[in-house]
């Protein structure tokens, strides 16, 4: 058509004629604009979103990797300073300590007094977000600086607080979200959209766990599966875009600095590839599973609890609210004391980094057997060639370090978690999980020396598969998900346990889910969040529960004939935020909904009108200029109770209107959902 | 309590305190008692779905370990056959072309006369089961049988019809699934539940993948993104316990009956692991995606295309109506002449099976580079220990096998699907993927003999990770799914390639999606079956669509007061399958729905009273015994399209009532919803 249009200017004005004469081959070359127009449209129609999920993918790589970048520089500024410092054990002492404790109490004295929101780890608030809830304030851009500032100093301490980024990058990486989806509205000037908000929300989410352990499957599974219980493929793939891009550029930076050959994996590990695990191995992975599932609801009821004492003791709570940094200090003497090397922490292996204690763990040969003849020593440095030395000790052995680091750290994390500091606690679960499970390993590669004999080769028992499947079992049962046995692949680079991992997972959650809530939940718990309880896999008469046993009755409705004086008796009386708004006070047929600032503000405008005696109603105000929103879906009060949990959950709604035919009688929201018992 | 009781009784009655006495450590015993009893409770709480779901794994592992077993032998026996048959063509021809197309005859001849849903895949219907459609007995355990049987003689015709098992396995498992689920309502004695069946039937689906290809993850992601677009965490955890149990089982079989040593991965592959690409790779496997996605585009147009052909040709359909066995012969003539390996199946390796197909298109060496100076022998046998042998030809190489693989089996794969017989069209795609990726991957080879230089070291490149990409990229390209990476994963048992193939998918996904519908909704468009459009991705305009703009204004409805005369004048003009029960003619309040056959049955039951001349309105048919069923859920006029179509998504229903001021003035349905253009 455009074309065409051309082609008549063309005719009948001079200029154009000539410039087409001058140009040859017309049709070839309008076929190529064409085309090329096509695709810019093509382009331009699936573009808008991708370049903005590409966009987030990319930044968050790039805040990811200078992060690492910069704190692997700070961290061997510090062991250089532990290393140099003499012999001294006061100096080395202090060195040790000094360092952490400095670090933890700037990092939550300045984070706490830019925006309290910005401790812990940021995704049991996401979760209610993301379930509906407005929480303001927590995606504000002006807190990425605290958070970001927060993390690195909790991060540049090391192994001696024992914490990890995963959660606070979900958090930066969704804060980053918010607003690309801000700007993205604004330059495209369409209205606010809830639902397009909340799928940037979702792929932010996934892109955080995908920038820390370049793993894009993981990140976006997990994701969906801690924040949310519906979701859509559409959300799915869009997150799958956004990590891809992240993942791929993480460790695209990190292949540019010449840290590695080529883009591979995390924690690359060498099990191999035949036999890496025997048949009645099985068995010992679902044992492992069980083990993890009983002790991660150990884990999680000591945290809650330990969290509630925390709010409840006095002590506690008076220095909580006085100075936050120097209970952050106190906790972190306590921690940093602990693993000082040459003292307790020699049996902890606490020189070793995070990174190093993972890379350790998943060491494909059985430490019971080598130390079985031969001692290693003690070096003064870490080894780099025999990392796991650090994990021997001559008298207790590798079990005893095991059990002592389990037990430990077990504890120590329960602490480090009331820190108020930006901090993730993923990576010490998975770490936590993959000791016990390194624990189990050795035992059974010192029970069976030989190995399992199976078509007359002799198979060696690997304690790395098993630290592979604790680390998945224990992190997943702690946070309630699966995709933890996805992420322990992708770390690796190896995916030949996969069944054995997947069951000992699957017998983690079995018993994690029907004893304890999740992590995430009970911090959702313990802090007072909103949530939605969960009710599949409840007692099956819960299928029988209709709205009308559970709906609040006693609602204030407005009628659009009623005086004002009425609606005035009405807002004073009661405190809802928004009204429903009914034909008549006789017919109460439910019309629309009224929000309580904008009433009041009509009526305020009103008073004059209102001092000069007029007998007016409700809908003169209305009509005045007070807008009413449409009620877009009502229950009735025979949907079942499972009908409407699963709109709540869909929509992400807090409430909703029940009307009887037609009339506005009640009304049903979260609160009374929890009240029902189910 | 209950022990209190026993106390008490025992205190009273003689037998009881004497067995009281009897018993050492009553306490001890009675704590260990309530134990069991909790765990008991415990176990049966959590038990109820997931023993059947361990049943529906386990059978279906069962299953499908059966059928390739016997199928093994059979294929054995076919091989064998050719083998001895002697060296005159014409019967080494028969014996090759006739076992294929009396096995083809056969299959579709008494698949088709059982029952003629049991052809095709499978999963096209499933998707419109699980949106909320029913299609009459398409899940009917009788049809059981009939798939089983023809699918068998399918999969036994080998590589010469080259058609795979994974949508009737998935349509199977989906069969057993609902046969369970209703056993299972039978035995707990609880009525019908809608969400509930389909729960069981989506971890059916997952079960189905996961027992023909032992992948788990990618079984349960891969059921979620063909099936539906919305899915809830809950139904995900229930796949993958289901999957798990069945993959396991599946592999357990294959190392008791001494296939291999332990359980691992179907197609095992061994990439190095230290530098299994080069970063400028990375650019090779998008173009590699991009050639998938175009190629998946141009495949899905031809497939399409050639399936409406087939319908409206007045030869075939005749002859599709009349005899469908005969065009079943007809076309496996054709397939299996051209497969005949002294014939032109020489240039397409077709003496290999579609595993051994798989396996050496994954092998890690550059067929190029080897046969570049010397031209292995072509041998009278495939030789086991060179079978990509198979693939080379002296005079038209690698190069000109693989591409002439690629065009034949493109129609060829066109022409079987049209075959009305149970078969599956995944791992042929699958296989095609393969093929081109090897191809690219070869000419990479010869292009870069000496491999990538990265840091001094020299990488060869690997024409096997190319197929596993273009395999992935292919396969997820033709059905809109990105999680065939994670089954590529699955399948070889390692994940080297993870960022790269994730990558290639991508791209592929996006120039696909862009431009086709998927295999399975270009089926659903050519069979007819109703199916919801895809809003998601459209104009942003489309968020300001109301339901108000295409709802159905012209609806009847039922007043509780009207008489009998008007009803029957109302049924008899319309045929709605249910109408709208209003409180009466003047107010039209909605208050429920009167089904069309329960309403005819109590009108037929009335007319003697009718005969007696007594005017009577529809209030005393209802009371009279007609059952009226609650609207649950009533939408707006001012709902928005958006808001609407995620409910018909997530409740699976297919129409919707909508009321104004509680009067039910109108209807949507999923045929309104098409005709708004978005």
């Amino acid at each position: 058509m455009e074309e065409l249009v051309g082609l008549r200017e063309g005719s009948s004005g001079n200029p154009v004629a000539l410039r087409e004469l001058w140009s040859p081959c017309p049709r070839l070359r309008r076929g190529i604009r064409g085309g090329l127009e096509w695709l810019k449209q093509k382009l331009f129609r699936v573009g808008e979103d991708w370049y903005f999920l590409m966009t987030l993918g990319v930044l968050m790589a790039l805040i990811s990797y200078a992060m690492n970048f910069a704190l692997g520089r700070v961290v061997r500024a510090h062991k250089w300073l532990y290393r140099e410092i003499g012999d001294s054990h006061l100096l080395r002492y202090l060195s040790w300590t000094v360092y952490p404790v400095a670090l933890v109490s700037f990092s939550s004295g300045f984070s706490q007094s830019i925006t309290p929101f910005s401790g812990g780890s940021g995704i049991p608030e996401l979760k209610t977000i993301l379930s509906g809830v407005v929480l303001e304030n927590y995606l504000d851009i002006k807190n990425f600086g605290a958070k970001v500032v927060g993390l690195s100093c909790t991060l540049a301490t090391g192994s001696t607080l024992f914490l990890g980024k995963v959660g606070p990058f979900v958090h930066l990486s969704v804060m980053i979200a918010a607003y690309l989806g801000r700007v993205r509205t604004k330059t495209i000037g369409e209205a606010e959209n809830k639902s397009k908000q909340n799928e940037m929300l979702v792929a932010g989410a996934a892109v955080g766990v995908a920038t820390v352990f370049a793993a894009p499957f993981s990140g976006v599974l997990f994701c969906i599966e801690v924040m949310s219980s519906h979701f859509s493929v559409w959300d799915y793939w869009r997150g799958f875009f956004a990590a891809t891009c992240g993942a791929f550029m993480f460790r695209l930076l990190a292949v540019f600095n010449s840290e590695q050959e080529t883009i591979t994996s995390l924690y690359k590990t060498s099990f191999p590839v035949d036999v890496p695990f025997d048949l009645p191995e099985i068995f010992f992975f679902v044992l492992l599973g069980a083990i993890c599932g009983v002790a991660s609801c150990a884990y999680l009821y000591c945290q809650r609890t330990f969290l509630a004492f925390t709010k409840t003791n006095k002590l506690i709570s008076k220095l909580m609210a006085t100075s936050k940094p120097l209970y952050a200090a106190l906790a972190a003497t306590v921690l940093a004391s602990i693993t000082y090397p040459p003292g307790v922490g020699r049996f902890m292996a606490s020189r070793l980094s995070m990174r190093e204690h993972l890379d350790t763990l998943f060491d494909n040969h059985s430490w019971a057997l080598l130390t079985r003849n031969s001692s290693p020593p003690w070096p003064a440095e870490p080894d780099p060639q025999h990392l796991w030395w650090e994990w021997y000790h001559p008298r207790f052995t590798i079990f005893g370090t095991l059990a002592f680091f389990l037990v430990m750290k077990f504890w120590m994390l329960i602490l480090a978690t009331t820190i108020p500091m930006p901090a993730g606690y993923f990576l010490p679960i998975f770490i936590i999980g993959a000791a016990i499970g390194r624990l189990l390993g050795e035992a059974l590669s010192v029970a069976f020396p030989e190995g399992i004999v199976a078509g007359g080769v002799i198979n060696p028992i690997m304690p790395g598969g098993y630290a592979l499947a604790g680390a998945a079992a224990f992190s997943g049962a702690v946070t309630h998900s699966i995709s933890t046995a996805l992420l322990a692949f992708e770390l690796t680079g190896q995916i030949v346990h996969a069944l054995p991992v997947l069951m000992a997972v699957l017998a983690a959650n079995a018993i994690a889910q029907s004893c304890q809530p999740s992590f995430y939940d009970g911090t959702i718990m313990v802090k007072k969040l909103p949530y939605l309880p969960w009710i599949r896999g409840r007692p099956i008469n819960s299928h029988r529960v209709i709205v009308e046993h559970f709906m609040r009755r006693a609602i204030s409705t407005l009628a659009r004939d009623a005086a004002l004086e009425q609606v005035v008796k009405v807002l004073t009386s009661t405190d809802e935020a928004e009204y429903p708004l009914v034909e008549s006070t006789e017919s109460q047929l439910l019309v629309g909904i009224v929000q309580r600032a904008q009433l009041v503000q009509a009526l305020q405008a009103e008073a004059p009108a209102r001092a000069s005696g007029q007998q007016r109603c409700l809908q003169d105000i209305l009509a005045g200029g007070c807008p009413t929103e449409p009620v877009t879906l009502t229950l009735s009060p025979e949907t079942s109770l499972h009908q409407a949990h699963n709109l709540f959950e869909l929509l992400n709604l807090r409430s909703l209107y029940v009307t009887s035919k037609g009339r506005a009688v009640v009304y049903v929201s979260w609160v009374e959902r929890q009240h029902t018992g189910f």
